[in-house]
């Protein structure tokens, strides 16, 4: 295969035009084949093939640096610089992971997995190369669903007033995840329509240069259009016009569903395996409840699939649903100002971009205590294990802000109720609810209805230890409990049911019988609800093992070794329980 | 006056164009008396007053709803919504906040006090109101400083999509807290030159529908702009174009200095006390120091003053200064990525707004373990007290994230000595550091100017007791001290020098001769410091007394009273440590 004679981007200088058509097909072929066996982004990379080429034809990576918005559209990226083998050899695919990673390659700057940071980190890069006198290219790589981001306005803003060279190629393959959302997108299709000339033109009107690509996945196009910018004295915005999924009929032809894929799919028909799961029995709740009530909206920025959300169920909802795009800190403030003005907003955010709406939470939500309901979907060691995508900083994100309730439920029934009184209750402050992970128990006892005033659920009455499983970790509180029986302990099992609530009561009653509080929590320990639990019986005898992730970011782990990296098997919980206990009998 | 006439907007609905002009004089005469006496933001103030007249003229608040952004021009507002009172009578001067409140009013929505947030906030009330079949006119007010943040391009992409009835009104009045950076502002300037008429619309690249007001200080022209867009049925801007401090001379002369001020200045000549401060010798240190590294920059995010850049110093550093403008996503970023390009970004921010970037922090910044330096401001519970722009938060947000250091000084020449360390040292991950508020104890011990591997310091060995006073709260370490030692308890007393470092060593060697540790924060427990320690020794029979802030919204507190509430007197101190020793003894 021709990809076999590309060691490095000088390589691809050497090609013809003909040539490189031909390592475009070659890269899709690549592409697909490890798609099929492994999973990944498709839409984004069948896209941007031609693009990479001309890239790496027209500038001199790693010297010019290019950086990719989100990294999802890397894989090309990565085969034209020296990591072809990950995708041409079966036992190489997790040579390297599914975005940039500057470990692998001095061709990748940066760690990305969130979107819309591109040009702000092309800014830094270009002001550093300034600053120290360098002479150099830079790069962002930007998709038209990642404009939605503030930050990405931010950057665009701040570039034009940098003044010095920065090149923003501009993917424009007309979808988000799903499909766009914003006024914005209105005046890109004028733009496209106009071959690039209306009059509404959102880059000029932040003070950027402007070019237009009518085909974007014409590589001679790019070419001629990457080569007239090099070396340019200013900012620039090239928009190209791409088509997401292209190559792949079926992922052109469904851009939302081929966004990204499982292994496993059928190649030439694109069939995949559909299965019952979380995301679409919340999604069928959410619309029942709807019926129910119809001030009653959910709220989803770009990834309404991950609420069960599709296209059908997007419809039914009709008004009762709102995409916002990509853009978290409005979605936070918008909720909550949908409750003050009297609806009933539910807002559903995976834990990893939770993150991207700190301020909104404190400042337009809870200092106004409002009323929002937010459902934080694949909160989990079980989440992604993407070291940009971990799902399992939440409860020290959401736990130290006040007015915020984090409820933790440990089984789907226990969920369903926490949310069912969340929608119902307007008297209380902001109410965010966990949503459980595959494999949690379902906890035997009945399901409390009313959480206006709740505590903790006793759900065992033992003495010596006693166990605090929080949310999707109650699962581990059974198992750990036989296992300590067989040492002749009988141990005390407690729901918290919440991780912002702190019920003096009960953690007083545990002191009478009581030596070892130990508490399990599916994140990371620091900031979150063990380490509250350790600082109320710290001016006591009680004995408190924090158990959850140690403070560290780890990629592409595997659930079970960071179990075992952190104490959590039931053998290790056995052994440190006992030791504490053993610890606390006069000598 | 007139204004004592003025009870509800109803009344300013009676009055005459020349009484209205009238009006505006009589709020231009009480805001600055007030200001004179008590404080508070002067420029947005002045500027808004003839716009404050004109909605409550055209709408009929509260059942039309009106939003401000940042919520610091709203002085007029209140006086026009049974408020004037806080104007009239000094005794009374206290009555209201210094921003939007519901609880002072129904015609206030929210409680603001960040930047940005206004559009998304009435989105949602809009939302609201059409998904409850109400009819009424949302209005959000921004000023121009306000849309180089993100969530303000986020909340006019979506107000666009939205389609029903929403009032922008723009309040261009040319200046942020100092001069407005970003692109975007050159062709908001060409809009003014053509009357609105520039074919460089940002708004109507968002899809919005747009009107220009050439005098936004007229109130007639205000009038007749707000009575034509009055219950419209979709989006439109109004940009009006206002004079900051308008109609107090100096003010309109130095518009940055004017933007808020301290009581006590000269009216007639605007004179002011001018004194010393921390502010202005960290940033003459930095320009020392940016002779120094010629690749050292300092970046700010719209508030250059704090951080003692007044403009003759920003001149000084010419391009090794940047003013961001408002947008804490992108200095974040756009500094991490400056480390990475192989300069050295120092990036100065308050805690409270430190707030708006908790993704980039941990994204852009931690997983890249980039060497950028954050100096935080103004972290302390001596730090702006309105329940907006409380300053301790920072400890938990920051001392979560992997790979992050942070720092917290007790003296001056320990953060310089930090800051040294942080700018010189390039082979470590990113360093934030607790700029030392008023009032600090200077540490007698020799500074240490190597922090590659520092650990805690322990500056007095005694027994029984430890004292842990992290950064700004070792000032209370000694007087505790010496009210110990009158009980016969002699203390260990421990400099942390930073809140994310458990310095196990230390910790362990306290076990031997120590019962009971106390530790000390300046911030607010959940999830801080103490927390930690109190975890480490869960399984141990040491007692841990964690000592800060409760996790609560404070507004307007008095600093002596929130130490009161939160036992962190000395007496209150004196008196846990005693109990918990005792309670250590065999019965």
């Amino acid at each position: 295969m021709l990809i076999e004679s590309i060691h490095s981007p000088a390589d691809v200088k050497k090609l013809s035009s003909a040539d490189m058509r031909h390592l475009a097909s070659e890269i899709r072929e690549l592409l697909i084949k490890k798609l099929h066996k492994h999973g990944g982004h498709v839409g984004p990379n069948l896209g941007f093939v031609e693009a990479t080429i001309a890239l790496h034809y027209v500038f001199n990576s790693p010297e010019d640096k290019i950086v990719f918005d989100v990294s999802h559209q890397t894989y090309p990226h990565k085969m034209l610089t020296a990591r072809a083998g990950a995708w041409l050899d079966e036992a190489r695919y997790d040579d390297v992971s599914g975005y940039s990673e500057p470990s692998e390659s001095p061709h990748d700057h940066f760690i990305i997995g969130h979107t819309s940071t591109s040009i702000s980190l092309a800014a830094g890069l270009a002001k550093a190369r300034d600053l120290l006198g360098q002479k150099h290219n830079v790069i962002a790589v930007i998709g038209d669903g990642s404009l939605s981001g503030g930050e990405a306005f931010e950057g665009l803003d701040n570039l034009a007033e940098q003044g010095t060279n920065a090149i923003v190629v501009f993917n424009d393959n007309q979808m988000s995840i799903a499909e766009n959302h914003g006024g914005l997108y209105q005046s890109l299709a004028e733009l496209r329509a106009s071959n690039g000339q209306a009059p509404g033109n959102y880059f000029k009107a932040l003070g950027l240069d402007y070019r237009y690509v009518a085909d974007g996945n014409d590589v001679d196009a790019l070419i001629a259009a990457f080569s007239e910018v090099k070396d340019i004295g200013h900012p620039v915005v090239v928009h190209i016009n791409t088509v997401k999924g292209k190559g792949y009929a079926p992922a052109e032809s469904n851009k939302e569903a081929w966004h990204w894929t499982m292994p496993g799919f059928d190649i030439a028909t694109g069939a995949r395996k559909s299965g019952e799961w979380i995301g679409s029995r919340v999604a069928d709740h959410l619309l029942a409840k709807m019926q129910e009530h119809p001030d009653l909206v959910v709220i989803n920025a770009a990834v309404p699939a991950m609420l069960g959300f599709d296209k059908t169920r997007r419809e039914r909802a009709g008004r009762q649903f709102v995409d916002v795009g990509i853009c978290e800190e409005h979605a936070c403030a918008f909720a909550s100002a949908i409750a003050k003005g009297g609806a009933r907003p539910v807002w559903s955010v995976a834990s990893t971009f939770l993150q991207r709406t700190y301020d909104q939470l404190s400042q337009d939500l809870c200092i106004n205590n409002n009323p929002a309901t937010i459902l934080v979907t694949a909160a989990s060691l079980l989440g992604m294990n993407d070291v940009t995508h971990l799902c399992w900083f939440d409860i020290p994100l959401l736990c130290n802000i006040p007015n915020m309730t984090y409820f933790c439920p440990t089984s789907e029934a226990e969920y369903f109720a926490m949310m069912d009184w969340a929608i119902a209750v307007r008297e209380r402050g902001p109410v965010a609810i966990r949503q459980p992970e595959n494999g949690v128990a379902t906890n035997d006892a009945a399901i409390l209805q009313d959480y206006s005033s709740c505590g903790y659920d006793i759900t065992r009455h033992g003495s010596d230890v006693a166990i605090l499983g929080l949310g999707n970790f109650y699962k581990l509180v059974g198992e750990l409990a036989d296992a300590l029986a067989e040492k002749g302990i009988n141990a005390t099992l407690v729901n918290p049911r919440c991780a912002t609530i702190i019920d003096t009561n009960t953690l007083e009653s545990l002191k009478a019988e009581h030596k070892v509080v130990i508490t399990l929590e599916d994140g990371v320990v620091d900031g979150g609800f063990g380490d509250k639990i350790a600082r109320y019986y710290g001016n006591s005898s009680m004995r408190v093992l924090v158990r959850g992730a140690a403070k560290k970011f780890e990629d592409r782990y595997a659930y079970s070794s960071i179990l075992e990296a952190n104490g959590l098997t039931v053998p290790q919980l056995v052994a440190s329980a006992t030791a504490a206990l053993a610890a606390t009998r006069p000598q």
